[in-house]
């Protein structure tokens, strides 16, 4: 007899063979990959309707799926090489979506240079719910570290700030060909600025740029200005509030030694400062610019 | 200012850094952990009205997050060391839940020397979605595979078989303190049987006995016997067929050589035999167990 479990499981496994390390992940078929060599290993969830609205493309969450974690690679300064997925799939994941999505992921695993090493796919009475684990190679670069900015550095933001909340509106109101909804729905991590010289800190914007330089700020133990007046608007004419404060940019924010060159296409938004409190972010700019930031600031992703 | 984002995730952040590894976790404070030395990573899903009731305690469901996942390393002949964890949280999740789960999680992160080395919390609108990726050395033992198994070895099983079968129905009808009930919310993976002679193949049994020598045949490209007299139940006189194809047993299922010696506590049920078909499971025994078995064989997770 041929044990008849869970054969639509297999079939989507079959499927992501082909997207898979043929010398580490055992094609799949074990309890566990071949651990390959790695400096770092990172792992993000995106629920519906709390990281996506589910009126996303299965091609486009696959997409998003490996991008935020890409992005949390390329944060330490590392290049990702493998991702394990979890996969916990509602019932109108059929299996005309889960061709889409594994579509979509073969996109992504190629856009990224990423092999998949293992898995798991369940289903689930709730929401889509999909995480991704992803490691990463230092190929001689230092790690960057949140803890790393120094009193002195400059802060840096890359790209714009700002297209994920402007996406995220922009979805929620059937926009859904703008450019920030195709950056909210496909954002591209900056891997094109591994490597450069003299960041001594860095995090991805990931929770909004406002809360992502205070993790750096708490975690080196310093505290930093930043002048809302000098950030890079996605669109300047939009709410600086939100963009300042809104996730799911996956551009990084930086803080670079004051001797260093800035990176092309970055801007310097504040400065490292002596702590002052629990590592705070000072807000520098026009008062109503100041008050509409505070009131907005933070991103509760829990 | 202080950015108020998600102060309760950073809050229960806070309790899981005095699990994690000092060396590699970085504190959990950076978008990634500095990847352990390890041979071996695998992933599993536990959700909530699928893979468990919801009744079972946060202790509990920790220590099972944990014991599903350390098994796959077990099987594997490695030793798990890290974990990462993915939290998907509904509203019921409050500060005491995630307090019981803390305290559960360092009770098995002890039990089965395990680190913590990073992870991802968010909340869900929907029902309780628990990851965890493991990373586990194989110590200088050698990978154990299911594609190993060759004619002539004999099929063998840890333990008793059936225990998370009948601990699932004993859940279902309110006897929640059973050696079965027990069992089902808190399984023990087979750490013991690391680096016993002679196995030539192996999974663990977490489909169902049934499927999860099928995985082996299949992956061998060979089939089996199986005989259903000689399967050691969890209980003789309760629904064999349901036992020897129940899921969340957690036990060991190998094939050993036949010059070598049976590890203690194990049991011979079949044998590797040249391939039929599609890698197939020949059961035998009465012919009243065998159609029994048959008509309950698998385990649909998906």
């Amino acid at each position: 007899m041929t044990a008849r479990a869970a054969v639509s499981e297999f079939d989507f496994i079959h499927d992501l063979k082909s997207l898979s390390d043929p010398n580490h992940a055992l094609n799949l078929e074990d309890d566990a990959a071949a651990l390959p060599a790695g400096d770092v290993i990172c792992t993000d969830t995106l629920v519906e309707s709390v990281h996506f609205l589910g009126r996303e493309t299965p091609q486009d969450l696959a997409h998003k799926l490996l991008a935020v974690n890409v992005s949390d690679v390329v944060a330490m300064n590392a290049r990702p090489t493998h991702a394990l997925l979890n996969l916990t799939l509602p019932s109108y994941c059929d299996p005309t979506w889960r061709a889409g999505f594994i579509e979509g992921l073969g996109q992504a695993c190629e856009l990224f240079s990423v092999q998949v090493l293992g898995g798991d796919t369940t289903r689930s009475p709730g929401p889509l719910v999909l995480s991704a684990t992803l490691l990463g190679m230092l190929e001689e670069r230092q790690m960057w570290r949140r803890a790393g900015a120094r009193v002195g550095d400059l802060v840096c933001v890359g790209g714009t700030i700002g297209r994920g909340a402007l996406g995220l509106d922009d979805m929620m109101t059937g926009t859904t060909n703008s450019a920030a909804a195709l950056h909210f729905k496909r954002p591209m991590p900056r891997l094109d600025l591994l490597g450069c010289d003299g960041v001594s800190g860095c995090a991805d914007v990931s929770d909004g740029l406002v809360a992502d330089l205070a993790h750096i700020c708490r975690a080196s133990g310093v505290s930093s200005t930043l002048d809302l007046s000098r950030i890079p608007y996605a669109d300047p004419s939009a709410d600086w509030a939100l963009q300042a404060t809104g996730g799911d940019d996956y551009e990084l924010v930086f803080t670079l030694s004051p001797t260093a060159s800035l990176p092309a296409g970055c801007t310097v938004v504040g400065e490292i400062v002596p702590i002052q409190g629990d590592g705070t972010v000072a807000l520098q700019g026009p008062a109503d610019m100041i008050e509409a930031t505070l009131a907005q600031s933070g991103y509760e992703h829990f």
